[in-house]
């Protein structure tokens, strides 16, 4: 029985999503947090993370502070797992040493196919996905600056509740994380992906454009409209019909936000791997899959491809 | 009657390509060839032109060196307007002021719709086509290097024959121009369209690569061949049907090519305006008004076009 006031939480890739929510996690006085983190390791170890949020700042101090899973003392309760998703990192192995018979697992991150490929490596876990809708990002070692939304949809997979996605929403609502629990989690990685496919790639291949002067751009903007219909037509093709309103609402959306540098070009001009196949491969993949015509994704998605390959670096270990 | 031996020839926009086909008819021997240049105007009224080649290197003094039309003495049998075609370039006007009852217009430019334009405005006068073939640069001021090919395909517009083209394509000949006449120049333009609109966009969209690098990478090099398809899917619906294999003679030509920087990326690493209006811009047009779908086409255009907006500067008079 999982104690309600001690949930033993393991996060892996504490990077900018992983602390935060990691951290509001930990906040709430629910959960005992600690994280597996590479580059900041030694700072955040001494330091912990300073979190300059929009809702409040705080300090979180994680339960431990590791370089590897295997070094994860017992077995957590919940591995939550906030890495980007990139090809070649093998992610079920590296957190294999921390997973014990009862651990659950969460992956808050984008894309496609990440709860498949963990239950293939875990058959026998609990598996939760996670979207995560929030301007957040790492300014220095072990600081993490929040400068918009703060939203996240968790729901297992490939459905079904649980005991713990109640203790995480209890939580995270505790501490001003608007969490909303989902009864079909895929079908959520597809309504976002209906934002990130068009945004995503065309803020970087545009010339390095925030979302304000990509909607102000007539041509850029019917090309986001014209992207998201064939992520909707993919969706559909896959069994995930999403609402007839979601893109004229995604428009409208991000019309009427304050401009917004996305993620990937912040990646881009860090020279930062791209999740290009979490983000456009998995689309692309699923179209052929089903024979649907995906001319302007294949057109955006073989340009970033080869600007990834061609400009931006491996991650450093 | 035109003297064979004495042909008055203007070029107008003395850039590489308009001082090396200028400068081979000059070597001829049968025209006396003037030239408008702007950015270079001292150095070339001083110095000439030094032309390296790779057929063979070569000397042009223009017979005149002059900063605008109207200082051009009397009235040139021929005028060859070789600058890029870029929207708000008013050439008609700027041309105007040497344009005689009798002098004959011949655009050696990329796109199309230039001559259909030269037209309206001197609808009396006779006009060429001209299409180069060539890998031609300005390396200094005055200085011209000739890396590669030097075919020039032209002829009259809409149709028909002329003596001044029979006296360019003997004056070329003779200096070891490959010069073909044409039958039906618009065409040819489509022709070369199926090259320049794939690989000059994508060269800079795919961050910056060489022909050689698009046609190493399958998923870019299928895009090539989207793009080229639709080109010729609106040429048909435009009255011109290009050849079956015209496609896979493209891609042959550029993987068996050596590696080459298509011009319109050496124009952007420059900062310098690209043709995108001209190469891309022109074939989207037409698809709307013969309601050809072209979302491969559609895409590198609103990306190139804000590429352009964001990055490449106005052209310097």
């Amino acid at each position: 029985m999982i104690n309600h006031k001690n949930l033993k939480v393991l996060v892996f890739g504490a990077g900018a999503i992983g602390s935060y929510f990691g951290g509001r996690l930990a906040q709430s006085g629910n959960a005992e947090v600690a994280v597996v983190c590479r580059s900041d390791y030694e700072h955040v170890k001494t330091n912990g993370y300073q979190i300059n949020s929009i809702k409040n700042d705080f300090h979180f101090m994680p339960s431990g502070v590791y370089r590897n899973a295997a070094d994860y003392p017992g077995t957590p309760d919940l591995l939550i797992v906030a890495t980007k998703v990139l090809p070649d990192s093998d992610i079920a192995g590296l957190i294999a040493p921390a997973v014990g018979e009862h651990t659950v697992l969460m992956l808050i991150q984008n894309g496609l196919g990440m709860e498949e490929e963990m239950q293939t490596a875990f058959p026998d876990h609990e598996i939760f996905g996670a979207i995560a809708y929030i301007g957040v990002c790492k300014t220095g070692r072990g600081v993490i600056e929040h400068q918009g939304g703060g939203k996240i949809q968790i729901g297992r997979f490939p459905e079904g509740s649980s005991p713990i996605l109640d203790i995480l929403t209890e939580s995270w609502l505790k501490t001003g994380v608007e969490c909303r629990q989902s009864n079909d989690i895929i079908k959520d990685r597809w309504a976002k992906l209906v934002w990130n496919a068009p945004y995503n790639p065309i803020s970087i291949l545009a010339g390095g454009l925030d979302t304000g002067k990509i909607c102000a751009d007539p041509q850029l903007d019917e090309l986001c409209a014209a992207v998201m219909n064939e992520v909707c037509v993919v969706a559909k093709a896959c069994g995930k019909e999403l609402p007839a309103t979601i893109i004229q609402d995604n428009l409208n959306y991000t019309h009427n936000f304050p401009p917004y540098k996305t993620s990937m070009l912040v990646d881009y001009e860090n020279s930062r791997p791209l999740e290009v196949e979490a983000i456009l491969g998995s689309i692309v993949r699923r179209a052929s899959e089903k024979k649907v015509a995906v001319p302007h994704l294949r057109t955006i998605y073989a340009l970033l491809k080869s600007v990834n390959l061609n400009h931006c670096h491996p991650i450093k270990t």
